[in-house]
């Protein structure tokens, strides 16, 4: 793409055109070689209007009632005068078309607003590329005036540490019941939530309720302090009643709005930038060694033998950082 | 040192000549470049007779009484004719003198006994290194006969998952009591606990050891099933008393006997070697790339213009990467 097309797609995106916002999303998703540059000028183009959203990330175990909830609150926000963006990385959104359109259907109120703008992430691709993706979408959506971002994710693996220096908040869902479905919570994802909130509480009976909120009221000790100096507050919400949306609200406002006056905020964000920064450099640097062939041979050899116990794991990457010394991994 | 003089160094080692023992850990720990062949060539004597002992971590924060138990543990396995290697990665054991001597008369049955060696792993030198030195001392002390291993570290920072990487079972010690304390519990912790040992229990009334269990009971099933498909088991002890330490043995060694019988050991075992050597490659390619002045001083810039919102993270690696692409960064 010619940088005079860069530039008016980006004038067009900048006016709040949401053809053009999808079309920039599209370009920086793209793997292709040739649409590299464009997009990096689009980012270098947005950055100077970013920063504005209040960044929030929302996770929780399939079924937990995600778009239902995401719907409701991004209703509640554009009453309220904001513009909200969905990016959605769950992959099970993504994986097939049927269930895209089922998150459309969640997201009814939202689909269905001007002042919405609803996109699902890729899954494809390794995990590096797509906490890269979703981190310039944010950058974009943004820049296209877009100053709530809502940013679905599964609870498995490690995605929920990614999001959480891509946010501001994270809120994490679960359904109030037996603690046997809560076994889906992963590592870190209990530790990077700011609000913990009930969902579907209408299905709930009074003592299930009570049960997860004494179990959480106990858990909730053992986890780390944030870097915000809290520790997760438990909310009751509803979507479909419509209840405890308000209070869900109003708590991440409050928040957000202490975070941005005590300078947390802008410390949080700093530190994400300069992770992202050392994050894709030592990412880019094992890929450009790795796509020596020969290197990326003699690393699949070692890791055999190492699995096999026929050389110890550091002899093993000496031979590797050798090959590296020596100038074997040829340097264009 | 020439190689005939590590030879005969490690023919002592694995005689059992603890002063060998000592020496040849000097040498995997030394920072000088003229140790590291002697250093290399140890650690390949080593290896084949490494791999026959039980690997277990020793964890909680300053006044568990972490060096009480593994006296205790230790002395216990000693008599059912182990022998014990206690591997002390605790920087307040290592930090001072007096320390030191501190955990030498709270080890008091272990440090008189023939069939224990006790070492304090420095804490000093980045924590990448400290890693690969403990793992190496493992290997010489397995070598040196030594079947099973008390790697003690303090639950703070990230220390403990790089233990998890080492040790074949990890204990977590807590003083039963208000949860306050508790809070010293850091990430990652309590889920890469296979045991959770309530300590120092006869300190502790009826109410507080049923208060700590129950508090355990409710946040054990929110932490993410550990790779043997275990949850930790709560058990109680009073290493000074000699209470509950037999049980906890058994309990142990159950455990571990049950890994090696159904593969679980030697999966988790090549996982960890594979893990050793991506990590000390990752770590090696990095520090590689950053002793050129030019990069470090341009990667110090970058990263305070991405702190400062001037240039994008992505944009600021781009930026470095394109500096190794072009050759920038001379290899030798």
């Amino acid at each position: 793409m010619a940088l005079a097309d860069t530039n008016s797609l980006f004038e067009l995106l900048r006016n709040g055109d949401r053809g053009a916002l999808a079309r920039a999303i599209t370009l920086i998703e793209s793997t292709q070689l040739k649409d590299r540059s464009a997009a990096a000028d689009l980012i270098s183009l947005a950055m100077p209007l970013s920063g504005k959203g209040i960044r929030i990330g929302i996770t929780g175990i399939p079924g937990v009632g995600k778009s239902t909830l995401i719907n409701s609150l991004g209703a509640q926000a554009i009453a309220a005068g904001h513009r909200v963006a969905v990016l959605a990385t769950d992959p099970s959104s993504t994986r097939s078309g049927g269930s895209i359109l089922g998150d459309k259907t969640r997201m009814e109120d939202l689909s269905r607003s001007e002042q919405a703008f609803i996109r699902p992430t890729p899954s494809s691709g390794h995990l590096g590329g797509m906490a890269r993706m979703a981190r310039e979408t944010i950058v974009l959506c943004e820049a296209a005036g877009y100053d709530m971002i809502l940013l679905e994710t599964v609870g498995v693996g490690q995605s929920e540490l990614e999001v959480d220096q891509m946010t501001d908040l994270n809120l994490l869902l679960m359904i109030p019941g037996a603690g046997d479905e809560l076994q889906g919570i992963k590592r870190g994802i209990m530790e990077s939530a700011d609000v913990i909130v009930l969902t579907k509480t209408s299905d709930s009976k009074k003592e299930q309720l009570n049960a997860a909120q004494s179990a959480l009221a106990n858990a909730i000790p053992f986890l780390p302090m944030r870097e915000s100096g809290r520790q997760p507050k438990v909310l009751l919400t509803d979507a479909l009643a419509g209840n405890g949306i308000t209070e869900l609200m109003d708590h991440v406002l409050e928040l957000h709005s202490t975070d941005r006056n005590n300078g947390h905020l802008t410390k949080r964000r700093q530190d994400q930038n300069v992770h992202w920064m050392q994050h894709a450099f030592r990412e880019g640097l094992l890929e450009f060694v790795q796509q020596d062939p020969e290197f990326a041979k003699a690393e699949m050899d070692l890791r055999a033998r190492v699995r096999d116990g026929a050389i110890g794991p550091f002899q093993a990457a000496n031979v590797l950082l050798e090959k590296i010394r020596k100038g074997d991994v040829p340097l264009p």
